[in-house]
């Protein structure tokens, strides 16, 4: 028996037609004799219509209640999806996170899965069930409905595989993973294979394909999750893990940008590790999330710094440098874009980043900040440059 | 510590300002030193919503998956009242049916409460908390969620009375119980105490105040119920033990009609008591729901019998006829309104059938069935008569 774990992200469930679709897709994968457990998310934007009616009530609503507002999204998609594959002659059964003993660790609205009882539900696959199962949500040890935070329903699809010792396909609105944005750079490729490491540094800057907690689950249990379109052909990407780089591989996967940050220096600060310690730990106290961070050799014991923040944070970020250093010696630069290539590749082949800096310098492209990983390069340059670097970057290594 | 158990209605908490409205309420109540609990029902119409997207998948849809569909309408509700009572300072939590052991037995859509946890309630309230619980649900012994038919919050709402020893009221959009509906009859008076037979003879005769369940149940535990608005002076109906019926009481408590009927009649069939029995066990297994049954004296062994169905059902259970008789043997009238006075004085009042009976002859108003019981008097008479009856009845006897 093999088990197949399926996820349908909310636009794929946004309608009754859409619902009634799926549900003859799963059926069609149970004919062919798969096991399917389904996981599903909230029909559409009805998530966010929740938390509309919650901030409409208080700014900033009881977490704890919010997380049993929004709970409900996912079972109402649920019960419909289970509905309409018992409509179609096939047996099906809904469940909630109580019902399959879903447990939680963690504050509300960002939780961890802890476990969950695999029994009841490999119990009703082998009575030819198709199980469908509330995504994005949980229960903790006090027994209060916790959510995993946006996007959580990967997570549960991947902590489903992990403990079915299934596979994992997530179904959304795009057809797989690509070496960068089609709507920035014209014919990027499809990615066939992606290493989870790969994934993971594409996620956070920005790419959002899938959720980042559900990648690093499927990589610590080494399980392959497909990520592919809700009703297409099997032409999606996988994510797994990727030992058979030939020497013919490519350095870098894919690229991505992120237009959402600002940069900020502070000229002339003494140089005492201190002070420096002090403000990035004011600044993490506030939740502001710091990306790249650079500082300048010590020149007569004064040092520049320069870091990134989502620009949404910068007023924030200001008003407590103030306390710190004089207005005049703060520089603002909100017209920076991060620009990163990521590449298993990049551990094996050396140069990489001499080829991009080259490249770079060459077509008038300024580097103000860069970052690295041992497979990812990140550069922050002017927003205007951002198409022409990925032009530029994409043509060079065949993307 | 005195506990009382509040419910309020889908049109109660239709809006997110009446949420907020029913929050302060709720908290002024608990301002004077009483301990809430809070029943709430779904969002004005959205268990209509729910129910719509259900028939859009199927015209029968699954049970089961039905009833897990409808309980995310009253967790909505809870969710947003508890979040908003806290919103304004006061401590809240919500609850669901799983997380109170709220368990029931019997079918979907038409579940009975078993038994609730109720320490985990009072530990709450000890807590000085307001403790908001959603309605019209329940958990069955195989883990599934269950629903308790259409209204079923009131018995949330009276069981969770019986068990905490509490006081029960009902909050809804109209402001106690009337001797008649005011929509048909003008300036009927309201009801300051009725007794629990009394309101269970008028909500089965078309006044649906309450759930009906809901009422045989404080019935059979005593629990004193108001039923008032949600938002207004304490001047509404208690729903109790009348005992103390002094010799001055008024025979009639109300009077209700119900125009949702149909009567059958068959002419001369052979009396035979096996045949008669067969038509009824019939009828009954289609599950149409016979009210007034009226059979003349046996005349050369052939008799007429009539009763009434709901219109509805009237398609159906003439096909089902015509198994025993021929079509000219059935006689349908469809100009029937069914008319019921109700009094707990009946029973200590002799001749008030004959007063009423008296009346309507005098004013020409045909009664073409009768049925009664201790305290209630039914007729069939023709619609047109209706606001007539209405009018001279409540004239007679002071409604």
């Amino acid at each position: 028996m093999s088990i197949v774990v399926q996820k349908y992200g909310g636009s794929s469930v946004s309608s009754i037609d859409k619902i009634k679709n799926i549900a003859k897709s799963i059926i069609e994968r149970v004919k062919k004799g798969d096991k399917v457990v389904v996981v599903v998310s909230a029909m559409g934007d009805s998530t966010d219509d929740l938390l509309k009616m919650a901030k409409q009530i208080s700014d900033n609503p009881d977490k704890r209640e919010l997380d049993s507002l929004l709970s409900t999204g996912e079972i109402v998609s649920s019960s419909l999806l289970s509905m309409a594959i018992k409509s179609f002659g096939y047996d099906a059964i809904s469940f909630n996170s109580f019902q399959i003993q879903l447990k939680t660790e963690g504050l509300h609205g960002k939780s961890l899965i802890e476990d969950v009882n695999e029994k009841i539900i490999l119990d009703n696959l082998n009575q030819n069930k198709i199980v469908v199962i509330a995504g994005f949500q949980g229960v903790n040890n006090k027994g209060d409905v916790t959510t995993l935070g946006r996007g959580g329903s990967d997570t549960t699809a991947v902590a489903l595989a992990v403990k079915l010792n299934g596979e994992c396909e997530i179904y959304t609105d795009v057809d797989g993973i690509y070496t960068a944005d089609p709507r920035e750079f014209k014919n990027p490729k499809k990615i066939e294979k992606i290493d989870y490491e790969e994934i993971l540094e594409l996620a956070s800057l920005g790419a959002r394909v899938m959720h980042s907690r559900s990648v690093e689950l499927a990589q610590k249990y080494k399980i392959k999750v497909y990520v592919g379109r809700s009703l297409g052909e099997m032409n999606g990407t996988y994510i797994m893990e990727v030992k058979d780089m030939n020497l013919e591989s490519k350095p870098i996967t894919g690229m991505a940008t992120s237009d959402e940050d600002v940069a900020l220096s502070i000229k002339n600060i003494n140089y005492d590790e201190n002070i420096i310690a002090s403000i990035f730990g004011e600044i993490a106290k506030q939740n502001i999330n710091v990306d790249m961070i650079s500082q300048t050799t010590p020149i007569d014991e004064k040092v520049n710094v320069s870091f990134t923040i989502p620009s949404e944070d910068l007023i924030d970020c200001k008003k407590l440098l103030l306390n710190y250093v004089k207005e005049d010696e703060i520089l603002v630069d909100e017209s920076i874009c991060k620009f990163s290539v990521v590449g298993l590749g990049m551990k094996s082949t050396s140069g990489v980043a001499a080829r991009v800096f080259e490249i770079f310098d060459k077509n008038n492209i300024k580097v103000k900040m860069v970052t690295t990983s041992e497979i990812r390069i990140t550069c922050a340059i002017n927003k205007e440059d951002k198409l022409k670097a990925l032009e530029l970057i994409g043509r060079e290594f065949n993307l």
